[in-house]
C-alpha cells in the first residue's frame, strides 16, 4: 500500500470488486438489515480465458437473478457494452536450409512480416470503415486487430522453416461474426495472391479461443437508471456510462434474459506486476453497491 | 539401411567419418602393419556449438601432430576453406498495451521485422559485393545471412512489447570481421533513423555464441596433393578440392600450425530425422583414409 493505493498482480482486477460485493452485502446484514429479494453472490474464475468455465458454468448450473452486476474495475463507470472478440492465429511454412546456403530456403519470417504488414493496415482500415461513437468514446477507437505473438525459427544456423503468429480482433455489434472474418481472410489472400511461394503454400487461419459476440446493454432500462441516480447520490457525481474494449462476463446475461452492467473501482497497470486499485474507490464501489441493494430490494 | 542407405540422426554428421577414421587405422594393424608416425585418432565432441570445447580443448591439452583430416560428410571432396561465422541478435522494444486498445501501445513485432527487411536487403547487397568464386563454386553463394529466429509478444491479448531475432551471417577471408560488423550495424542504423520511436528506443545488437574466424587452407601444399592423389587411385576419380559454407575444427589447425582439411562421405539431410549417408562411401572414405595413412607414414 503506498498513497492510497495497493499494488500487486490482481489488486484491481478483480480482488477489489469482489471484495466490494461481499462487504456491501454483509455490512447491509450487519446492520440487521435484510433485502426482500434474493442477492447472490458468486465468485468465479477462468473470465480471462473466455469465462466458460464461471460464469457461464454457474448459469448453466440454474443460478440466475433478475439482474448481474459485475464489479470489473473500470473507474466507477457503469459499463453497458463491448465488442465481439476472436482469436485467430495465421501460420506459414517456409523452406527450411542450412543457415550457410541460405539462398537455396525459403524463409517462414519473411512471408508471415508481409502478414502483418497486411493485418496492420487492415486495422487501421477497420478502425475508418467501423465507427461506432460509443465505443470510440473510451479510447479513441472503435475497435482494434492486435498481434501478440510473432515466432518462428527453431535455431539460428537454420533458415526458419515455419512461423506463427496469433492475433485478437474485436468487431462491432453492426458487425457479422462472418463479415469481419471475411475481412481477416481476404488480407490474407491478398498477400498471398502476390507471392508465388505463398501460393503454392497458403497460409493455414485457426480461429482458436476467444469467442465473445458483441454485448450491448440498452442503458435506458430502469435498472440502469435507478443504479445511475443511486450511484450519483453515494459519489456525488454522475457515473458516466460507457463501453468496453475487454470482453466482459457480462455478455452472458443475455443468454439467460438477465440485463447485466459492469460497475467497479479505480485501478491501472491491470495483468502487469505493478498493477493497483485506488483505496477510496474500492470503498465508493461498496458503498454504491451497498446502496443499490437496499434500494433495488425494497430494504 | 534402406537402399545402400544408412538412415539416422547422426548418420552422416559425423559418426560414418569418425568410424571410417577408427577402421581405416584398425585394419592396418589387424594386417600387423605399423605406421611409422604416430597416427592420433580423436572423437570430440562440439563442433556444432563452436567446437571450442572439443577439438580445441584436445590441441590445447598437447594433443598436436603435423596435420589435421577430419572425415565431415562432404561428398568425398577435399575441403580446403569456409568463410567466417558469427551470430548476433537483435532486440527492440516496443510498448505493451491492452489489445482492446493496440493503437495506444507500440508493436515490437512491426519494427523488428523492418529490421529482419533490411538484414535481408543486406543478405543479396553483400552476394553481390563479396565475391569468390572458390566459395561461391559449392553453392552459387560467396556468403549468406541467415535469419534463424524471430520471436515476439507474450499474449496474444497484448500488444507484443519485446522482439527479438537471431541470425548467423558468414564472411569471406578478403573481408575483415569489423567490416562485416559494420555492415550489420549500419543496416541496422539504417532502419533506426527512419523510424521516430526506434530513434528513442535503439535496438539492441549483441554478438553472441559461434565465433570463427574465416579458413583458408593452400591445397598446394604437398600433404593435400599428396592425398589428392592416393584418394584418386583409390576412387578411380579425382577428389574435387572445394569450400565448405559451414563453419568447421579444421579452422583451429593453423592456430597450432597444422594444416587441416575434410575428406568424409556423402550424405544427405544433415541434422535433420531423417539424416542419411550413401554406406559405399563410407566405405570408400575409410578405403582412401587407410591408404593415406600407409603412403604419408611409410607402412
Amino acid at each position: 500500500m503506498e498513497g492510497g493505493r495497493l499494488y500487486g498482480r490482481g489488486a484491481a482486477d478483480m480482488k477489489s470488486g469482489l471484495l466490494a460485493n461481499f462487504f456491501a452485502l454483509k455490512t447491509l446484514l450487519i446492520l440487521g438489515l435484510k433485502p426482500k429479494g434474493t442477492v447472490l453472490l458468486q465468485s468465479v474464475i477462468e473470465e480471462e480465458a473466455g469465462g466458460s468455465g464461471g460464469t457461464l458454468a454457474c448459469l448453466h448450473a440454474g443460478y440466475k437473478a433478475d439482474a448481474m452486476i459485475i464489479p470489473e474495475p473500470f473507474d466507477l463507470r457503469i459499463i453497458t457494452a463491448h465488442p465481439g472478440i476472436r482469436y485467430f492465429r495465421v501460420k506459414v511454412i517456409g523452406k527450411t536450409a542450412h543457415a550457410g546456403q541460405s539462398h537455396l530456403g525459403v524463409n517462414a519470417i519473411g512471408k508471415l512480416a508481409r502478414i502483418y504488414d497486411r493485418l496492420m493496415e487492415l486495422d487501421l482500415e477497420r478502425a475508418k470503415r467501423h465507427r461506432n461513437p460509443f465505443f470510440e468514446a473510451s479510447s479513441g477507437r472503435s475497435c482494434n486487430l492486435n498481434i501478440g505473438t510473432f515466432k518462428a525459427g527453431d535455431w539460428v544456423s537454420t533458415v526458419a522453416g515455419a512461423a506463427q503468429l496469433e492475433a485478437r480482433i474485436s468487431y462491432l455489434p453492426e458487425e457479422t461474426e462472418e463479415s469481419m472474418r471475411r475481412e481477416v481472410e481476404e488480407a490474407v489472400s491478398e498477400v498471398v495472391a502476390k507471392d508465388p511461394w505463398l501460393k503454392d503454400h497458403p497460409p493455414a487461419i485457426e480461429w482458436f479461443g476467444w469467442d465473445a459476440k458483441p454485448w450491448i446493454q440498452d442503458p435506458e432500462i430502469p435498472l440502469i437508471r435507478r443504479f445511475e441516480k443511486v450511484a450519483s447520490e453515494v459519489l456525488t457525481f454522475t457515473p458516466e456510462i460507457a463501453a468496453s474494449h475487454a470482453g466482459l462476463d457480462t455478455r452472458f446475461g443475455p443468454y439467460f434474459a438477465m440485463p447485466s452492467f459492469t460497475f467497479g473501482p479505480r485501478g491501472g497497470l491491470l495483468h502487469t506486476s505493478n498493477e493497483y486499485v485506488d483505496l477510496d474507490s474500492v470503498l465508493q464501489t461498496t458503498k454504491v453497491l451497498a446502496a443499490f441493494i437496499a434500494d433495488w430490494c425494497e430494504i
